[in-house]
């Protein structure tokens, strides 16, 4: 089965995160969260992440770059909420993961504020999308584009907590194709007309 | 501002717990999710709720119902995820809370096998709905229908994750009026033609 690192600071978008690891593990991918500290913070034991609107989540493991890399998972996730993406897409160790991944040709998914790390990671010009509230810092190194989902070779970017329902089947979709995809949506109850 | 009590417990739904409470925060509403034991399980320090799909969650608080009643809090929640719901569920302390606010004419929120708080606390025969997965438990004593979100007086239930965004967002719109609906809705940024 597929496995899935997903970053976890202070301040990330509990939604963002919790929709996308919650809808990998119903399709059968094994998921890590791993927190990022934030520069210079003291780490605490047990390191519980202070979500954006002040859910409290317990990481899987604090982020260790060594056992991290792209022979050990085949997929990155880099959620969004404004402070969370901000830590996450700063770390140097972060940004030299992203590059990794993609040089390995694993995915790389980021959604909201998350879009930020392609830009602090250095990926060359190609279609992306984020919240809007970052905008003006990616439309000019990148081919913006409002679509919810958009996937540019490995990198699969989304918008906001509206749209981490079809980031996170997107995922699913890529990694165990389009049958797994419906398995894991029936049950989720989507009202009629869900456009994804 | 208004207040929530999220109830959760070991096996409730990540994303529909996370959801709620997030998009409750959002509005202004104070949230404070309450822990509520398996019973006969031990308590541990730091009591932190292991979701259906593996997600650590810390409470905010242990659940204490003499001081959860309707003079403290607006709107009670009860999320799913089938053991977190059964535990949550056949709490009598739970059950009793569940009649108190509806009595005092307060919001109670139920999604997903949440909704089989309702049997367990035995509000009387009115519309509702539940994940299809507790139908067969819920549809002789109550008037069962498959709407993503049933408003029946001060009972609001819904149907899984995929319908919690909407059922969180109706709990807004309940509390604090249509205009802070849409307040809250737009930032998330829902994919064009969402049915809510």
């Amino acid at each position: 089965m597929p496995s899935a690192l997903i970053f976890i600071a202070d301040g990330t978008e509990e939604m963002e995160f919790t929709i996308t690891y919650d809808t990998l593990v119903r399709a059968g991918v094994h998921c890590q969260s791993a927190f990022v500290p934030a520069d210079g913070s003291k780490t605490v034991n047990p390191p519980v992440a202070k979500g954006s609107r002040g859910i409290g989540i317990m990481p899987d493991v604090f982020f260790e770059p060594a056992s991290c890399g792209p022979d050990k998972f085949d997929l990155l996730v880099v959620p969004g909420g404004a402070k969370g993406a901000e830590t996450i897409s700063k770390s140097a160790a972060v940004q030299e993961l992203v590059r990794k991944y993609i040089d390995a040709d694993k995915l790389v998914g980021m959604i909201c504020a998350g879009s930020l790390a392609a830009l602090t990671s250095k990926l060359p010009k190609q279609p992306l999308t984020s919240h809007p509230s970052v905008k003006a810092e990616l439309d000019s190194d990148y081919e913006y584009s409002e679509s919810s989902v958009v996937v540019s070779g490995k990198l699969v970017t989304s918008r906001g907590p509206g749209t981490a329902f079809p980031f996170a089947l997107t995922l699913v979709e890529l990694l165990l194709g389009k049958e797994k995809r419906e398995e894991v949506r029936g049950p989720m109850i989507f009202p009629a007309n869900t456009p994804f």
